[in-house]
């Protein structure tokens, strides 16, 4: 399988996998058919078009390729037929989830750096693309986002297109430093989950919730 | 009189009906006068605004034709003037709600198909159109965007465009085709409000909250 | 120094404290470095963004100038080392803010002025851009925007839009201009949070919240 073919194929699972998690939390806050979809929809999508937004790449480009709204459907099709099992597996998914993390970041990052835009802003350009789907999920379903604190989420997606940055530094081939970047975004999430590290920016030591700690 | 003033008398109907329900929102949380201009500005256009966005069509509208600003300021004094009963008749106002809701995603799927976009595209658009500017207020105001499961409203506008769709292939004229249409999302409204008629996606019946249901 | 340099330099001390004010947000959300970096990210540069892409400006300004990437990550160094303190003094931090409130929405203004768009979208333009950053710094962390209701917030850049309208409409020089048009800004938030005013745009007086007032 050519290298492209491959990316492309990765990036309908993660597309699915982060429609799936937005359906799930749309069945949780009893949403309709439409807005169990639109929930799906904008996060699976919302991180890469809040980046084409920004760079002014519009029309988005899930507008002119059906094939995402075909993933969205066939998570709607899935979570319809196996919602209670897809819930409680919902975790042994984080597995597809952390694939998507990685590749949304590192295409985010390209797509960028393709602009000609600084290393700096690519980074940011990359951690939008990788987690804005699930920012916006968690506001649309009234929820504080739970990814800028849980389990080193948007960190590992950082450290994702930091490597792959460094990569093509050292002139590896973007197969294998995609494939290399993308695999240390899984090991972090892994270890991070298995262990479940949290990581606060700040402790609020001095403060009122110290007990919380 | 003609088709387009009816279409724009109606769009103008349906701003001020969608304003004066983000204005009803922003009263209740205490906004002061700027807040409450923006909840009712962003809950008219915001709907249409997003669409334009995510097709490249900027600047948006509003900002080259002063009459939506107008009506949101109309909003703004009829709910000053006549506040605690316009809070009560609100559900009252459901008949111009329900065309706004009509007319808003007949408008947004046909922008979107003379922008060539395939027509789930144009479905997509239309929702969007229809019911974001609801969602922005309800996000703005800290609320579960009530519109994806309260009674069958999003899957109305989505009803209303299907069928305008439709009528198109059958060679209905645009005017009658746009009455037939947003005459569905009436009666579909109208028959759900009356009923009490909720359709969640999924129940959760075999989960904890079973109960609920 | 030259009038460019200093509204630059307002400009940056502004953009620092709003980044502040969304660190610290994130700090009490334990938000991890990623999640700290966007939201202070976000409320510095949230507003203007918002303005950008509504006109169509994109890629926005921020990817073509990293002194404010850089002005974030200071914030972000500040929080780091002094965060107690920092949290304690925060209200004492309102004279920079309050510069920040009044510069961004008269930048606003001009810019929307300078693309031919009329006075009062200009004007909406304005406070879009002084206060959006700190709405979506609220919406991220799941509040009720405080700036709709808290002390004359938006109406305070409000009026600084209008005087810096009028005044050029006096033939008032633009630094004169923007100097007087700030110090408004300023004088009115200073008096607003001395003496705890609010300005609900309706009181509640026929409902059943009439004891909260």
């Amino acid at each position: 399988m050519p290298l492209e073919d491959l990316i492309y194929v990765l990036d309908l699972l993660g597309t699915l996998v982060f429609a799936i998690s937005g359906v799930i939390a749309a069945v949780e806050q009893k949403f309709d058919l439409v807005g169990a979809f639109i929930i799906g929809f904008v996060t699976a999508l919302g991180g890469g078009t809040t980046r084409d937004l920004l760079m002014g790449a519009t029309p988005v480009a899930w507008m002119h390729n059906l094939d995402y709204l075909l993933i969205v459907s066939l998570a709607m099709i899935l979570c319809y037929l196996f919602y209670p099992r897809l819930s409680k597996i919902r975790r042994s998914l984080f597995i597809f989830d952390s694939i998507g993390l990685g590749l949304f970041s590192i295409l985010g990052f390209q797509k960028a750096l393709i602009a000609e835009l600084d290393i700096p802003i690519a980074l940011i350009l990359g951690i939008v693309s990788a987690v804005f789907g699930g920012v916006i999920r968690d506001v649309l379903t009234n929820q504080v986002p739970l990814i800028f604190r849980k389990e080193i989420y948007a960190l590992a997606a950082l450290a994702g297109a930091v490597l792959y940055w460094l990569g093509g530094l050292l002139g590896l081939s973007a197969g294998i430093d995609a494939v290399v970047s993308i695999s240390l975004v899984v090991l972090i999430r892994s270890l991070a989950v298995a262990r479940g590290w949290q990581s606060p920016f700040l402790p609020l030591g001095s403060n009122s919730n110290s007990k919380e700690d």
